[in-house]
């Protein structure tokens, strides 16, 4: 994932989050060795981590000009995680700097009837990013797993089709210049709790707060056993998934922001030359 | 447009803009009479107005995530203009602060085949916003009248009727919930001139350069004479246009910011309360 052309410091830091990234095929993967409160990138303090993160935002928005002129791949970010793992906030401060022309978010709910009486890939199909463009998907088709699988209407065997099906499409994406990058923002529960809490207890928070939110929790480890399965089964070569640890939350900005500019500053983008014929031309 | 909120020297900033509002009705308005190097608003120093700017993007996205809470409207900022006008820049400079997910942009193109088969706010409408959220129009349904009334395809019958339909189509959107602003960016050909000698000139700006921007700059005084027949016609109470002078680029953003914030202000945002049921619940 680490570009040649960054420094070492920015190698190194990258060989860091090496280990946090599922290996294609999932072989030894293990979501109990991810620790949720870890922070594999640091700054000494805090306020120089929350300016890593700021300088990194900038950078990813001079690089969406360029990933725009260039105009020959598209950019899918993935965000998945439990209720309140910091979806919404990661595409916040990594990509608050970003113009509006050049990144659309996308926050999946349950299904409408029309979108019910598709394939569960049909909906998602249409919000590709054209080329030129990042798409950020807060949840995504994963949940077409996650949620019926935990619940029990996806039978075991139903949920490895749905994982090979979802290969299948990503790769065809893939081969067709999308650029994929998972990432699952990995909490403790100790950590969601607090989180939750925090909704019901502060008057501005409390719509935000779901009561089917404390249903899935009593879920947790069922969700944990799914979302196992799911990483191992759908990090591949062309749609890597990273577990985040996102007990912080501006390690995790600093993680996610490092490892979207470095993919990009590894595209070799470049801007396209213009028609020769314009060159030297006066305008009148 | 000011809101009542806003202390004194807000006000008398807002009363100074309202004169660039073009009446409902547009009795006795000229395009003739707007300076496109006038600076409405201004602070001592560039500087202060960058910084002004700044702090009003900060601002607009507090808004977008009470607006967003809210629930109870949407918002559709227009953005029309000659080429080089300013459009993208006023997009990223004005609501580069807001989150992805609060606010989306579309630039629009020549129709494709299968939008030509349908009529002209087919597509438009399609695009519109959700509640809760932002949409910038980079161009839009005014181009179905510009482009083809400057060119001589739409009579100038067909060109009023078009004209009244949209009054219809954005007073029908407005009645249930999309708050609409709409800009038209006023620059001069002398500073048109520049800009697109720029792109010519600047091997990274040379792919924007389209040999068609200079078409249009050869039918300059009949794309202003339409601009003025639009601009009287489609300003109404509840879709208003505003002509931003825009030979500086700074002042422009700092007039738009302004007329945004003051806009979302006058809306009266609140939070919803939230299911009273979990006041006081302790998340296990």
């Amino acid at each position: 994932m680490g570009s040649k052309e960054t420094d070492s410091g920015e190698r190194q830091a990258a060989s860091d989050l090496s280990r946090w990234q599922v290996p294609a095929g999932g072989k030894g993967f293990t979501l109990a060795q991810c620790d949720p409160s870890a922070q594999p990138l640091t700054y000494p303090t805090k306020a120089q981590t929350k300016a890593q993160v700021t300088e990194l935002a900038s950078e990813i928005d001079r690089l969406q000009n360029l990933f725009y002129a260039d105009g020959r791949f598209a950019l899918l970010v993935v965000l998945q995680g439990m209720d309140a793992a910091g979806k919404d906030g990661t595409v916040r401060a990594v990509f608050k700097e970003t113009s509006p022309l050049g990144v659309r978010a996308v926050s999946w709910k349950a299904p409408s009837d029309v979108e019910r009486a598709h394939d569960y890939l049909w909906r998602i199909h249409q919000q590709m990013p054209r080329k030129g463009e990042f798409m950020l998907f807060n949840r995504s088709h994963y949940e077409d797993v996650l949620v019926p699988a935990v619940g029990g209407a996806l039978s075991p065997a139903a949920a490895r089709q749905r994982l090979r099906q979802i290969n299948d499409f990503e790769r065809m994406l893939s081969e067709n210049g999308t650029v994929i990058l998972k990432f699952m923002l990995h909490i403790s529960a100790q950590e969601q709790r607090r989180r939750l809490q925090a909704r019901v207890d502060d008057p501005d928070k409390r719509w935000k707060f779901d009561a089917s939110d404390v249903r899935a929790r009593g879920q947790w480890a069922a969700y944990q056993r799914v979302y196992e399965t799911l990483l191992r089964a759908t990090s591949t070569r062309w749609a890597p998934w990273t577990v985040v640890p996102a007990d912080s939350k501006i390690h995790r900005n600093l993680i996610i922001a490092t490892l979207v500019r470095d993919k990009l500053a590894s595209l070799k983008l470049c801007y396209p030359p213009g028609d020769p014929e314009i060159r030297g031309l006066l305008i009148q």
